[in-house]
């Protein structure tokens, strides 16, 4: 076991090192440990959407590379429970220095390597990776002979204590947001005067991003109080949320604030030290306790279809984006699941080119049978105890932009009429157009076709 | 409260209804219980995949709508755990007595009924299905003013306790099927020889259908002892399985044997007793459970696609078949999740028009993420670790037809030469081309295409 230290004076090692056996085993130059990597290498990192991942050595391999022109010859497995920082992986992909990168990934040339074939990449549920890993699944192609687990972890601690535990570091919003806000809190306010949910709502999961971000701004000035949270990353709004005295108590696995965000939480630490709690991610995302707890599940995907399938990975059904991290986990167990999303985003020519809402989702992360709620700043669609034709009627109706509603109604009403005619009406489609908002998208930048 | 006593004598009737109040609940002529049922209520029925549902009231029902020409005219929403048997759902489908159907259903009637419109069907994961509807989640459109919940249950029972609780009732083999339990086998063998799986397996969960119970049969035949089962359904080939003394204990929510197996059963109980429990379905498919125990799921699909999407449920991208069942739960949850079909089935004019491996699923219930093992009589392909690309080689080498798989590795290598060219290369598709398999389906009868 080596381990480096970094920016540490010899007092405040020996105070982080508890075990005092390991002292003798630091490594206090970083290059001496570059001979221990070599090509083909299975190696695990610590960290979780951008926080508590090892900077020093990762860097240092990438100097190494840049310095001798080892591009392409010195690449590794790198398996890390989610998104590491950008000088970091990123750098790696940017040096070919990734042979396969599981389960999770962030990052411009990373996200190039696996769109252009060269970094081998499979998108896993975050929840069951650590098992998967322990279980051998990923290092199965291993050459006989090797050991059939990782050669190497590179772990960011904090401390070590005196029983040999690794103690690891802590792991923007617009007017669409705002509309996607505004008509989930409607929708709560609905369901608490129905009896569906409790005055304090339920556990809230909410996803990364500037609309999950948003969303949960908008929460913290809605009338609920007493609320907790148990997610996977916390952003700068759950402050807000803390501070107006709303929000009870949060679990997630990572933080991710901006520099502001951070600096909110150690100035106040001994407002939020009490609130707060981070779990490993095999907790946060469980299956198991998102169920039990009831969480109210909130994520944004790149599309959805007329009858509810989620497309949360894949653009134009075959580029990568990040992956599926805990969305899977979070949609499928939770009491509600929500999925939001704006009804189109831009293309270079069409500023509505690209619709959300779609006859066929070009891929299918999340299934009809997990999706309760859908929201666009055009309005919420509850799809709870619908029949697919219904729920294609009320997914167009509250969700699409006015732009493509006649277009996709059109393409409903003639599957509908065809399916039923050859007694294939229960979800029906016509799969010779399935795609044809994608075709027309390539080949006129808008998915505004003419005609079906 | 209203119960129906059927072929039993008094003193039978006294020696089960043990909580003594309810005896003066009795009703002796079914016809007294026609008037309590209305058009347009909402009925829950007890039962599981043909077992354990109530009879003598859905078909006094029945006879009355048939007696009195009242088709359409009486019409139900009709909540069941599973399917029932085809004397009552599936002649009520004839009868026109079904307006909804959640969240399963079994029969030629309630198929065509829904295929073409008339019974609005919404397919759910089955563990999820009591808490959704207890959620008052299909109740949602009742008329205000009217109770927000089931109207009359009708529940098939054995017994009723001192204190009032309901005691419930008991809830193909060729050689393509057996080619594939073989391929299973061989593979578990191999799992054991590497240190993945335990000798004695780990509890296992199959299907229903003919695969899965030669699947079952093969198993039984292998070299594995004291084996557990954790499973939805146990059929016949079970029997064997405990008969030859290597199963050592089956749970399950319900018994689908032949009549000659009920008689095994039956003929044996002091052999079995001990080694069977029924638990209630959100126990048996628990997504809890599921993962806690690391089950073995093996399921038989409609088609999965060749990056390991599979579709469960909707022939044709559009047609229901069953439904999804527990499968999801299941494949999503368990430690090693394996999906086995025949390679090809038939057309009325090819013996091998339909491929089971395609291009892209034309539905999808179960996505990439939840799959490790697909096997046909072909072979079996393990993709645990693989990215797209890998996945997809190994999935049509392994599994697909040699009828089809030129044509499937053309369509691979033309799409992810093209999407590394475009940056789209994480999971290549050509959307224009990925349901032609279907297009050519429906003009020519056969999948068998010309050129892409």
């Amino acid at each position: 076991m080596h381990k480096v230290v970094e920016r540490g004076t010899k007092s405040l090692i020996n105070s982080r090192i508890k075990r005092k056996s390991f002292l003798n085993k630091i490594v206090h130059n970083v290059d001496d440990l570059i001979p221990h990597f070599q090509n083909g290498m299975y190696i695990g990192w610590s960290g979780f959407a951008g926080t508590s991942y090892p900077k020093v050595v990762p860097i240092a391999l990438a100097d190494h590379v840049e310095k001798n022109n080892l591009q392409g010859k010195l690449k590794m497995n790198l398996f890390v429970g989610a998104s590491t920082g950008p000088e970091t992986e990123d750098r790696w992909a940017m040096l070919d220095m990734i042979d396969k990168r599981y389960p999770h990934q962030n990052g411009h040339h990373i996200r190039n390597g696996i769109n252009q074939g060269r970094i081998r990449f499979s998108d896993e549920h975050l929840a069951i990776f650590a098992n998967e890993l322990i279980g051998g699944y990923y290092t199965m192609d291993k050459p006989h002979g090797s050991k059939r687990t990782l050669d190497v972890a590179i772990i960011e601690a904090t401390e070590i204590t005196e029983d040999g535990c690794i103690v690891p570091g802590a792991s923007v919003e617009d007017e669409v947001s705002n509309a996607i806000a505004n008509h989930i809190v409607g929708f709560f306010k609905n369901e608490i005067e129905q009896g569906r949910l409790p005055k304090n709502l339920l556990p809230l999961q909410s996803g990364i991003g500037s609309i999950a971000n948003a969303v949960v701004g908008g929460l913290s000035r809605g009338p609920f109080d007493n609320i907790s949270v148990w997610t996977e990353v916390v952003q700068d709004t759950f402050l807000d949320f803390f501070d107006n005295g709303k929000l009870k108590f949060a679990s997630a696995t990572s933080l991710r604030f901006s520099p502001a965000g951070f600096n909110r939480l150690f100035n106040n630490w001994e407002t939020y030290q009490n609130k707060l709690v981070l779990r490993n991610q095999s907790i946060s995302n469980s299956a198991e306790l998102v169920r039990r707890l009831g969480v109210i599940a909130m994520n944004t995907p790149v599309e959805f279809d007329i009858y509810g399938h989620v497309n949360s990975t894949c653009t134009f059904g075959s580029k990568m984006l990040n992956g599926l991290g805990g969305s899977g986990e979070f949609l499928r167990n939770s009491k509600l699941s929500i999925v939001h999303a704006p009804s189109t985003r831009p293309t270079k020519s069409d500023p509505h080119g690209i619709s959300s809402v779609i006859p066929f989702a070009s891929h299918i992360d999340h299934p009809e049978h997990d999706i309760d709620i859908l929201v666009t700043e055009q309005g919420l669609a509850d799809i709870r105890g619908l029949a697919p034709y219904e729920r294609a009627k009320v997914i167009i109706e509250k969700c699409a932009h006015p732009i493509y509603k006649p277009i996709l109604m059109e393409y409903l009403e003639t599957s509908h009429s065809l399916g039923i005619k050859k007694g294939m009406g229960h979800e029906p489609h016509q799969l010779d157009k399935a795609f044809k908002f994608y075709t027309n998208l390539f080949e006129k930048g808008t998915m505004r076709i003419d005609k079906w």
